[in-house]
């Protein structure tokens, strides 16, 4: 699927809709282009994602207005003061933003208020009360709008789908390059800038997020994000890479754990086929209709099951027994994954309502939810052996009597493996946006 | 020469000197970690330049204290809650933190308002009135902390030079990477992902600003920053590379222009060749008690001499003529350079009470100073073709007549030139701190 222009005015009709009203003008204000305290070097732009997500347009100091009962999208983009042009370049012209955007209307942001009450509404609807231009006469609402594009968003459009699957393609890509780099890479940053370029060179210039390269007892620290550690010469040991580009707004999230010498053994090779157990049996069970929570859960049985079989949790405990001690929690500490989309943490993840569960692990869940087809979410179920918990649960005699300590210690030297995929709920299952190998044997090869 | 340590205190020493005051405390906020809108999307991190400069301490939520009467500093780094231990790893020991930094005393971001009133001192200096914490009795003074920091900033200690060096050099070698890849290369962000590549991979994961890779007309934009342009097979052209890293918040800004085919040829090495003069000449006539808009007038001249040599201004106007018109501007239309240090337009350019010089070029100066032993500048003449300028000048007949519009419009296609280095102003002379190469041979010989 191609698509010429982005769906802003799907998505204003999608937002329409959710607000239920039929007159009134909503009004956006695009992110404002910041600098460093006193000096002019600006800082990098990201357009903000609600504003994005309902232009398409992602350059600074831009507004937009629609009108909820003619439906009619003024677009005004930044007006460029004249002796700015020879620094950045001639501004597009009028019907060069009508073939870019679907906008009914381009104006400039200096006619901002005009265009406002030229509308002739009584009410302005806001994201935040802040938001609302000074000296105009109508009624501010910063109540109703925000909830409207959540639940608009959360629904991925056919358009959505095919950018984040175009930039999980760059990212899974990167991945596999780091992969193949490894052998004869010396350090983590060498990795961490890899993934930079090999994103970059294809227009991905901008990360969804921080990467984590961390080796070692580096993985095991959850949002490992300094990359600063030199291999030494010592490439027996796993490399966890959590990375992910973003291209035109949308984000890609990706984590894979390979050995830095290619080969798979002994320990790190069992927690690896864990964590792949875990993450093939939640995807198999992902559908519309499922709770998320119980995905989670469904991660954590096969943890605690792997883990027992590998000697880490005595085997004189049933399953149940472990799960109802929460013991999962102490080795996999986060939640199983997210909505994603314009942010990497996308909006939608709690309904009006619902709480966290109290509880080691589920308490991080970023989302309690039924899947339903549209949304998009990550699947990154982990193994770590993370010394501050480790020790805390070893201080815990209700706790402590169920692991084997002996076995733990020697397992802590793998540090911890992390399996992610961006997967798109459909009507009949999923769709997984996430090309990067993860079979052993596939990775093996790829390195080898 | 190596340090073991930020020489935070000897920076101290300096601000104490220009305060001139006896007694009272000196308080600094870091900057805050910043989430995008409505998600916990962490930005990227960078420290607020006058804090780093007072600490060394690049980590966000801290603070720092100096004791004007005992000379005693306090740095407080953020209190990482304990739950955050599993997501952000173990926060180093007090005694990690002494090792590391000069700070006299380490205490903890929940302390600072404790640590505010046991120092006894009854009045505050802050930089800005909004950053002096909550609850406190002291009087507060956001008067004269500012200008005794930018007057310390302007003369860089010898760590800092050595760190601009440092990051100078990687910046350096990243630029003739760029130079060995271009006959290769298809597109202008390729070029881009590979500056941030050749810069990260060697510990340098931030750039001092967004790259600028121009080729043909691109370059003639200033601050084109987009680099989405392909070459489609047209190598014929000169490429501008504008691009600098940061390393410990010390920044680099260097800028190289050549022939992506590997060779200068025709008008684009007549445009070289001057805007090389214009250089050389600058960084042979800077020493301390030199007025910096001399050298931009300097600059001036040799380009209105080439550009007359070259035929594009008319061979029957004096050179003197045609500098009183400020021609040079039409075609050197932005300022000879900038301070550096940990900003890339550094603090301390105008002097209170100096004005812009209101003419073509020279009012763009970002600095007007006689230049001392110790300020850091750019050197960055450039000479080029902007439609947007020559358009104005075309209409302007007091302008016109100087310029031969038939040669200017062959020499358009060149688009634009810029040399760049970072310049040490040492007692003697200088020192460059910039090793890329710019001689027409040398860069002919890389490119090879």
């Amino acid at each position: 699927m191609t698509f010429t222009k982005y769906p802003a005015k799907h998505h204003w009709s999608k937002v329409a809709k959710n607000l239920g009203l039929t007159e009134g003008l909503v009004y956006l204000k695009g992110d404002v282009l910041k600098e460093r305290h006193d000096t002019d070097v600006e800082l990098t732009f990201r357009q903000e994602s609600n504003f994005y997500y309902l232009t398409g347009f992602a350059e600074h100091d831009a507004h937009v207005l629609f009108d909820l009962k003619t439906q009619k999208m003024t677009l005004l983009p930044y007006k460029l003061p004249e002796d700015h042009i020879v620094w950045m370049g001639m501004p597009p012209t009028e019907a060069e933003l009508h073939t870019k955007y679907e906008a009914d209307e381009i104006r400039f942001s200096t006619q901002l208020n005009a265009a406002i009450q030229e509308s002739g509404a009584s009410t302005l609807y806001v994201l935040r009360e802040e938001d609302a231009p000074k000296d105009i006469k109508l009624t501010i609402n910063a109540e109703v709008l925000k909830d409207a594009i959540v639940t608009a968003r959360m629904y991925k459009s056919a358009y959505e789908i095919e950018a984040m699957r175009k930039i999980n393609h760059i990212s899974s890509n990167a991945h596999v390059a780091l992969m193949k780099a490894a052998k004869k890479a010396s350090s983590e940053v060498e990795l961490d800038a890899l993934f930079r370029y090999e994103t970059a060179r294809f227009g991905a210039r901008a990360q969804a997020y921080e990467p984590i390269v961390g080796v070692g007892a580096n993985a095991a620290t959850l949002h490992y994000g300094r990359n600063s550690s030199s291999f030494n010469g010592n490439h027996d040991q796993l490399c966890l890479v959590d990375a992910g580009a973003e291209q035109g707004c949308y984000a890609s999230d990706i984590t894979r754990t390979f050995p830095l010498n290619g080969k798979y053994a002994g320990d790190a090779k069992t927690v690896y086929e864990i964590v792949l157990a875990m993450q093939k049996a939640v995807i198999a069970a992902l559908k519309p209709g499922v709770q998320w929570e119980d995905m989670h859960r469904l991660a954590g049985k096969i943890a605690v099951e792997g883990l027992q079989k590998a000697g880490v949790l005595k085997a004189e405990y049933s399953i149940e027994e472990l799960l109802s001690k929460h013991i999962d929690g102490y080795f996999f500490p986060h939640g199983l994954g997210h909505m994603i989309g314009l942010d990497v943490h996308d909006v939608g993840g709690y309904p009006k309502g619902v709480e966290r569960i109290q509880a080691p692990g589920l308490q991080y869940l970023r989302m309690r939810r039924t899947l339903e087809a549209g949304f998009v979410v990550t699947v990154e179920p982990g193994v770590y052996f993370v010394e501050f918990i480790l020790n805390g649960a070893k201080n815990d005699a209700e706790i402590a009597k169920y692991i084997n300590w002996e076995v733990t210690e020697r397992f802590a030297k793998v540090g911890g493996v992390r399996i992610e995929d961006c997967i798109v709920i459909t009507e009949t299952g999923i769709d997984n946006l996430t090309i990067a190998p993860k079979e052993i044997a596939e990775i093996e090869a790829i390195m080898a």
